[in-house]
This record gives structure tokens, C-alpha cells and sequence, in this order.
């Protein structure tokens, strides 16, 4: 690892806008950055959809900006920052993977400068002060009944989804059922991630709607007046951090909300400072091209007039096969047949990238357990189909085995972008969701249950309903059935509830359990964490 | 404020000890710094019985540290952190005041390199390992009704103090009672309080007992398997923080224990990385002489042997007037005669310190309300009984106010050291708790209750009976009744329940309801606070 303020030096990152945390982490006071007249272009790294173990997007994402700078282009990589609770629970880091990583990989995965812990923090907070506002009178006549906001904790734990509160007697709190999110679920998350700045992140926070009095009134931050103590103690938290791939790009890690109840890309903040500090910016958006990729276009895109000039989708041979129908347990066994099955999967989501004027770039990400047969394969359906596709095997070779994609991106990025959103916020709630269905998921309709039809009605009342649709379904079908592969299209999508979050600016519509605190398994990854007595961390990975 | 790589450089501080957090504030890689062949000697400042709004201990702290470098003397002051709850609720920051106070206090006010946030996340990592080994088939054979291990927030927030986790039917953990407690009651802030370094840490960790089996067998972190993953959560708080007094005398601030249900001092780790670093050391433990100095005593000197050479004892006149019977409005008025009676609270507390072997000087730390008569009163009154006095004025004048103090306090730390404990570890427990009760606050007996007799003989048969005490009482009288103000001597201590804290290493005596979940007041702190958009705190103080 280089010192990190060699990699802000390279950045040409002002001393003034350099906040060092130890050796090999900092923050960037993105305030203290001029902005250039001809910001860096934005390529958006996205996926098939994925099996459970992920395809790799991180590692790819990585990869690719390696390869580009070693290729003596300017370039930073934005990446989401990873959560606590799935590192303690199942898989150990979340920081890329191989010779494609950020590093230093133990603090980043743990602690990470403390934004994790601030949004926490801030989260709770507002908690805190609504229980105490129903305790001390409720002026606002809030109904303890129709509270939304819940607690959070950044940690993996069910024994908190439900519970209640304040039980024990009249100086111990108003009783209510209650229950705790993982924080990268909060609307703080979200919020972060899509403020422009300070002032932006205080007017947002002001807007989060935390319930509804006995009259069903919606019941604001601003209405308790803790918008600005909410801010503050976010104010080192919107700072994005700088960190270093392992060949020493500078990579800005900043925010990492939930792709489905929320946007799932980094920062806003994060983005614009990397187009203010590099020609190239790599970024990347949660799961599928369906979800991620959708929500980067239709929300951050819009949001912040962050247009994407390419977008790569990765795609893997075992992906592919699941997709085609094997078998989760045999993705190993080469399978041509499976494979060329799952490409209609790959086709929907290249298709996708299109409608919104954008040529996509596939990324075949290698695996050890790939052949040589289906590479081949894969890599022969695309010239066939007219779809651009570079093999990448940047897990084992770094940036290195990230050339050939890189060549293609650089060749997308010349031309001129064509990109425009897919539905209208003027558009009826009805009519962004259907649009979503239709030219995303390549569904036939779209079901609204009776109650989120009654929800709809209500946010019209409120007048919310120019706000874009964060849809929340499942990330291992196109459709809201997690078992219907492929490339289903007869089908209809349920949406059976609608949450307004104000504060970040969208509508999420759920279509199904979705799941926002994760549990443990019986042997947590935490099992075989340890730290050695010089401090070096052991079992994370 | 300097920036902290001069503060450090000052210090002698070496590149590879020193971790900066921003400009102004770091962590110190403790392995790192040599270990002096005569280390610092250390000058402990406690307290009378204290008023509710506190004598200013943290000022004086700071104020005869900056007096003492003012002189010329390698001087650095060792303080605990805040923890954010309060100051979200009733008073804003923690860090002294006026001239006297460490800088930044933004950031040490909030969320001060993340240390309580790590405790925090282990705290409820343990937690949510607890109840994933319930829910996962318990082959520990744990009782749910008999977890003891609570989880923190590092919040003022009483709905959370009783709450019902685990609701919602089978997939969603074992339906038990829980509660959460105040992140610095956590048994986790005075295990790293007492850590001698990470092997000792995880020592520590893994002793503690999280609740007793169906057979009432005792459960420890050690059997769940995730002390390691524990220790992993805590590698970066465990170093101690550096800042700087607004006159520039390095300040090591770290860790925060209760001073009722734990020992309320900074970190052995602090202390001692200070005694590295300069030839004397000023440090402060919570509450008046009778808490936090007696468990300095008892137990983190035992623990670290860390011998206080000298001891000061904040008293003011606010304070004296109350415990002489004046009523906590009238506080400002001047009272002669409520002041010369409070003196025996004063009197008492210096008895105790000598009892230790350690010759007190008395602080009479001057508010703007005290008026001249008062103030002589208290000087001859002194006088008149040996006492050594000298009058502070560290809020208004900063170091300057103290110099009177800091000659005193040179002039004790040339004498011999003649400390010893006032018991013995092979005591009993009951010998142990009434040796306290009488030489510490004066009071004639101690009546355990049948259930606190239970527990210590099970604590006996456990063989945890050697371990020192932590007595949690009221810090408003040397009893266990706040409104017993002044010198009571004919009452008793109730002692009603003994929690073991094996990981700490101290027997919790309670003997009444102690706080460790605080509320919100109806107007808390936090209506007040804001950030400019320069991103400059509003409100905090």
C-alpha cells in the first residue's frame, strides 16, 4: 500500500480538502474541491442476474479502473462501503475480491471512518426523540400505532426485527411495537447518498416522514426540530473516503443503502467528487441491471444529472447456467446447454441498457470452475447477438486481466451519450411502475393490492406523487417469483405496499418479503475472526 | 489549536505511534512508544460530594495541567470520553470549560474516532450471538430468562430500557425479556478500561458472563466461541486518542466507564501511555472521592499498579453550601454558615485519602457566584485544619488560574509515596464491602438483603469471591440515600444485589436503583443544535 497521501497527491487533492485517517484511509472535503468545466465520464458497471454469491461486480469494477490506469488513463473508482452485520454473519469482506481489491480490506470492511456508525447514530437518535416526544405530552398528537421509523442497528440480528417498547411503567416510555433495521436500510442511508451537500442533507433529513398522528396526518423531522442535531452528527460522515485498489488507483468508498427498499449506489457526493478528480469514473449499482442499474438511471441519474457514458454488465458462465436452469449445487459441472438458455436472461438486460440509450459493454467475469467450452461459447453468442463482450479475469490478474473490457469501455466513451430516462416523474404512480415492469422486468402488467392502491390514493392526497418508484423485489428473477428464471414474460408483478420516503426523494414499492434485517447463520463468519497480537486482523476473509 | 503532529512531535512521539484522525485529533499505536525506566508520576483529581451539575473536576483536570506546563513541567493530562447521550440531552458537551477544555470539542463531544461505536458494535455483535445460538438450538443449553448480557445504545433513550425481542413468530429468534443500557455501562467500556493490551483484552472478553444456564450453570463469551471476533471489533479503539488543552498541553482522552456500576476512569491504557510520555500525569476518576476515587484506587491501581502520587479533591463553594443544608436553588446566595457546615463533607473525603497513605490538597474551584467571604472562609478554615487549599480560576483564566494549585500539588509529588489499599482481595466479600462502608463513607454497618446474600454465596462457590469491589451508590451522599447530606455517620448500606463482572474483574455492590439507561429531558439539548454550512457545529455548548 502506498502512504494515502501519495494517492491524494497523485489526485492533485489540495492538503485543505485532506482529512487523514491513519495512514491509508482519509476524507475528502469535497467543498474544498474546484469543479472541473468538463467533469470525468461516468461508467456504470451492473449484472445479470446474480446468483446468491454475487458475480463478482465489486472485483470487476475494481478491475477495470486497474486496467484503465495502467492503460495511463485518469481514473477513480466509486464503490459502496460495506456493512458490518454481512461481514460478521456469512462471508467474511466485502471489499472486491483477488488481485481486484481496495484496500486496506480490515478497516474498510470494519469500521470504516465511522459513517456506518454516524447514520446509526443519527438514526437512533430520531428515535429516541420521538419516544420522548410521546412520553413528554405528544404535542404533535403522533399515534404510537403508525410510527414508520424504526431503529436501526448495523449488525445482523432477528431477535430485533419485532419487539416492543417501553415496557416497565410510567417513567419508562410509551408502549409500542417496535423493531430494528440493519442501518444500511435506514432512509439516513439513502438520504446520505443522495445529498448534494450540508445544506441539502439537513433540508432532506427535515423532510423523512416519521409516522402519522390519531387524524393520519404525516409527522416530519422538521415538526420535532432535530433537523439540524440529525446533521450534525453527520457532518464527517457526508465526507467521502479515500482508499487505493491494490495496483493504487484512487478509490472513493462512500454510502451503501439496501438495492431494494433504497437506490443501492454510493454517494452522490462520492461520484461528483471522483468526476472532479479523474477523467474516468468507474461506479457501480446493487444486483441486477433490473434493480441497480434501473434505480441508478431513474433516481441518481436524475437526482444529481449523473449520466452514465457506458455501462458494463457482468455476467459470469454460472450465473448464466443458473439462469438457463441448472441446478445451484452443480454450477461448477460445465453445461453448454444451460448456458446458452441463460443468455435469454443476458439479452433482457442488454436490451434494458439500450432502452435507456446507452450500448452496454458485457464483462464475462472468469471463474477457476469456468471451461474453456462455455468462455468460448458465451463469447461467441455475443459477436452473433451484436453485443460487446471482453472476457475479464481480474480476481486472479488485476488490472491486467482487465484490458480487453477497458478497451471496449474507452472505445463507448467516445461516443456521444443518447441517455434518457424511461418514464416521466409527471407520470402517475400506476404508470412509472408499469413502464418499470414492462420496459425493465419485460413483464405483462402490474397487480397493485387493494391496500397499495389505498396508499397511492393517500400519497396523491399528500401530494408525493411526483416522486421516481424505488421497486423492491427479489434479485434472482426478473420477475417478483425469485424461482422464475431466465427470461420470463407472460408474467404480472404484485405490488402490495408503497413507504414514501420523502427524505431521499422516492416512492419504494414492495413486491414481496423483503427482508431488512438479515439473520445469522448457525456458524456466524465472526466463528473464525480473531486478531493477532500486532493488531493484524485474522478470519475476515 | 496546533496541528496534532506538533502536539505529538512535542510529545517525542514517534512517526509509527502516532495515527492521525483528521488534523487535529490521533491515535497512539501504544506498542509502539518505549517504556520509560521512570515513568510519569500520577496526580489523581477527585472531588467533595458533588452537586448535579458537576464541581468542574474535568476543568480543573485540564487547568492544572495547562498551569503545571505554563511552569515548564513535561506535563500531559489523561481524561475519559463523553458519551453522546447526554449530550444530545441535557448539557451539551463534556470536555471542561471555559479556558479549560480540550479541543476539538466537536468532535471529542460526538463521535470522537469512533472508540464508543466500537464498543457499541461488540456490545450487540455479542448480543446478536447470544440469541442466534437461542434461536439455532441452543446447544449451550442457555436460559433465556436467566441473560444477563444486555445490549447498548450510545443514546439517552428510556423507551429501549424494557422491551420484549424476538416477536413475530419462528423465524424470528426466541421471544425473551432484554433491555438495552447506555453504551458506557456497557461491561465492554470497563473491559477495555482495564486491558492492558490486546492479549489482555481478549482475556478479558472472553471471561465475561452473558446469563446462566437452565441449570444455573454460568455462560461466558469463551463458550460462544467469539471472543476473537470480539477483540477483532475492538483492535483500533483500544489505542488511546490524542488532542490538545486550548493552551496546547497534550491531552490523551479514552474510554468512559460509569462511575456507579463501574470505576469511572479513563483507560489503564491512557494512564499508562502518558506515564510514557511525560513526567507527570493528571488524570480524573468520576463522582466525589467516595466513588471514583476509591475504585482508582481499589481497583484500576491494583489492577495496573498506577500509584497516585498526589491527589486533588475539586471542591466548590456551590457544592459546600449544599452539602451544609442550603437548598439547590438557592445555591447563588451566599451562606456562610451552610458552607462551614458542608465543610465536614469536605473533611470527610479528605480523611478518606489519607486513609490511602496519599496527603490531599483541596482545589476551591471559584464560580463567578462565590463571593469573597466565602471564598476566605473556606481558605482559613483549611488552614486552620492542616489542609492544603488553593483556590482555582481555570474557567475564567485558563492554565494561569491554576498555578497556586500546581505548587501545591509540585511540592506533594516530591514526598515518598506511602499508598496502600484499604483492603485486602482474600477479605470476604461482606469484609470487603463493610471496610469500604466504614473507612470510606464513614457509616456504621451493612445490612446485605437475603437475595444480595444468595448471590454471594453462589458467587463464593463460583469462586469469583476474590475479585474487588465496584460499590453503586448515590454520588449525592456519602450514604445511600442522596438527601443524607454533609458527614452522616450512624447509617447502614443497604447492599441489594451483587452482578459479577468477570471480564472487568469487579463485583458490582448495588444499593439502590441505579440509572444505566438515561431519558431525554422534555426539551433536549438537541433542539438546539445545528451545523453551519461550513460545517461548523452550532449549539453543542
Amino acid at each position: 500500500m502506498q502512504p494515502i497521501v501519495r494517492i491524494a497527491e497523485n489526485l492533485g487533492l489540495s492538503d485543505e480538502a485532506l482529512e487523514l485517517y491513519g495512514k491509508f484511509k482519509a476524507k475528502i472535503d469535497f467543498t474544498k474541491i474546484p469543479e472541473r468545466t468538463s467533469p470525468g465520464k461516468v461508467v456504470l458497471v451492473t449484472a445479470i442476474s446474480p446468483t446468491s454469491a454475487g458475480e463478482g461486480k465489486s472485483t470487476v469494477t475494481v478491475g477495470l479502473s486497474d486496467a484503465l490506469k495502467r492503460m495511463g488513463q485518469s481514473v477513480v473508482v466509486a464503490l459502496r462501503e460495506p456493512s458490518l452485520g454481512p461481514v460478521m454473519g456469512v462471508k467474511g469482506g466485502a471489499t472486491g475480491g483477488g488481485y481486484s481489491q481496495v484496500l486496506p480490506m480490515e478497516e474498510i470492511n470494519l469500521h470504516f471512518n465511522g459513517d456506518l456508525h454516524a447514520i446509526t447514530t443519527a438514526n437512533n437518535a430520531l428515535s429516541a426523540f420521538i419516544d420522548n416526544h410521546l412520553h413528554q405530552g405528544n404535542e404533535l398528537n403522533i399515534d404510537p400505532r403508525r410510527i414508520t421509523w424504526k431503529r436501526v442497528l448495523d449488525m445482523n440480528d432477528r431477535s430485533l426485527r419485532n419487539i416492543i417498547v417501553g415496557l416497565g411503567g410510567p417513567s419508562h416510555g410509551i408502549t409500542r411495537e417496535d423493531g430494528f433495521d440493519i442501518t444500511v436500510a435506514s432512509e439516513i442511508m439513502a438520504v446520505l447518498c443522495l445529498a448534494k451537500n450540508l445544506e441539502d442533507l439537513k433540508e432532506r433529513l427535515s423532510r423523512i416522514v416519521i409516522g402519522y398522528t390519531y387524524e393520519n396526518e404525516p409527522v416530519n423531522v422538521r415538526s420535532l426540530g432535530v433537523e439540524g442535531a440529525l446533521t450534525l452528527l453527520l457532518k464527517e460522515a457526508i465526507k467521502p473516503n479515500l482508499v487505493q485498489t491494490i495496483e493504487g488507483t484512487p478509490s472513493i468508498i462512500h454510502g451503501g443503502p439496501f438495492a431494494n427498499i433504497a437506490h443501492g449506489c454510493n454517494s452522490i457526493i462520492a461520484t461528483k467528487t471522483a468526476m472532479n478528480l479523474a477523467d474516468i469514473v468507474i461506479t457501480e449499482a446493487g444486483f441486477g441491471a433490473d434493480l441497480g442499474a434501473e434505480k441508478f438511471m431513474h433516481i441518481k441519474s436524475r437526482q444529481a444529472n449523473i449520466i452514465p457514458s457506458s455501462v458494463v454488465i457482468v455476467a459470469t458462465v454460472r450465473a448464466l447456467k443458473l439462469q438457463g436452469g441448472k441446478h445451484k449445487n452443480e454450477l461448477k459441472d460445465e453445461d453448454v446447454e444451460a448456458l446458452l438458455e441463460g443468455t435469454k436472461n443476458l439479452m433482457k438486460h442488454v436490451e434494458t441498457i439500450r432502452a435507456f440509450g446507452v450500448e452496454p459493454v458485457v464483462a464475462l467475469n472468469k471463474f477457476i470452475t469456468d471451461s474453456e467450452q462455455e468462455i468460448h461459447t458465451l463469447l461467441n453468442w455475443c459477436k452473433e447477438n451484436n453485443i460487446s463482450i471482453a472476457l475479464t479475469d481480474v480476481w486472479a490478474k488485476g488490472g491486467a486481466g482487465g484490458e480487453d473490457l477497458a478497451k471496449l469501455v474507452l472505445s463507448e466513451l467516445d461516443k456521444p451519450s443518447n441517455f434518457s430516462p424511461l418514464y416521466e416523474l409527471a407520470d402517475s404512480i400506476e404508470q412509472k411502475v408499469r413502464t418499470i415492469v414492462q420496459k425493465v422486468y419485460g413483464g405483462k402488467e402490474v397487480v397493485f393490492t387493494e391496500n397499495a392502491l389505498k396508499q397511492i390514493r393517500q400519497i396523491e392526497d399528500y401530494g408525493w406523487d411526483s416522486l421516481p418508484i424505488c421497486m423492491a423485489k427479489t434479485q434472482y428473477s426478473l420477475s417478483d417469483q425469485p424461482k422464475l428464471i431466465g427470461r420470463p414474460t407472460d408474467f404480472t408483478i404484485t405490488v402490495r405496499e408503497i413507504i414514501p420516503k420523502l427524505g431521499a426523494g422516492f416512492l419504494v414499492c414492495l413486491t414481496g418479503d423483503i427482508m431488512t434485517m438479515p439473520g445469522l447463520p448457525k456458524k456466524p463468519a465472526a466463528l473464525n475472526m480473531d486478531v493477532d497480537n500486532d493488531g493484524q486482523a485474522i478470519g475476515l476473509f
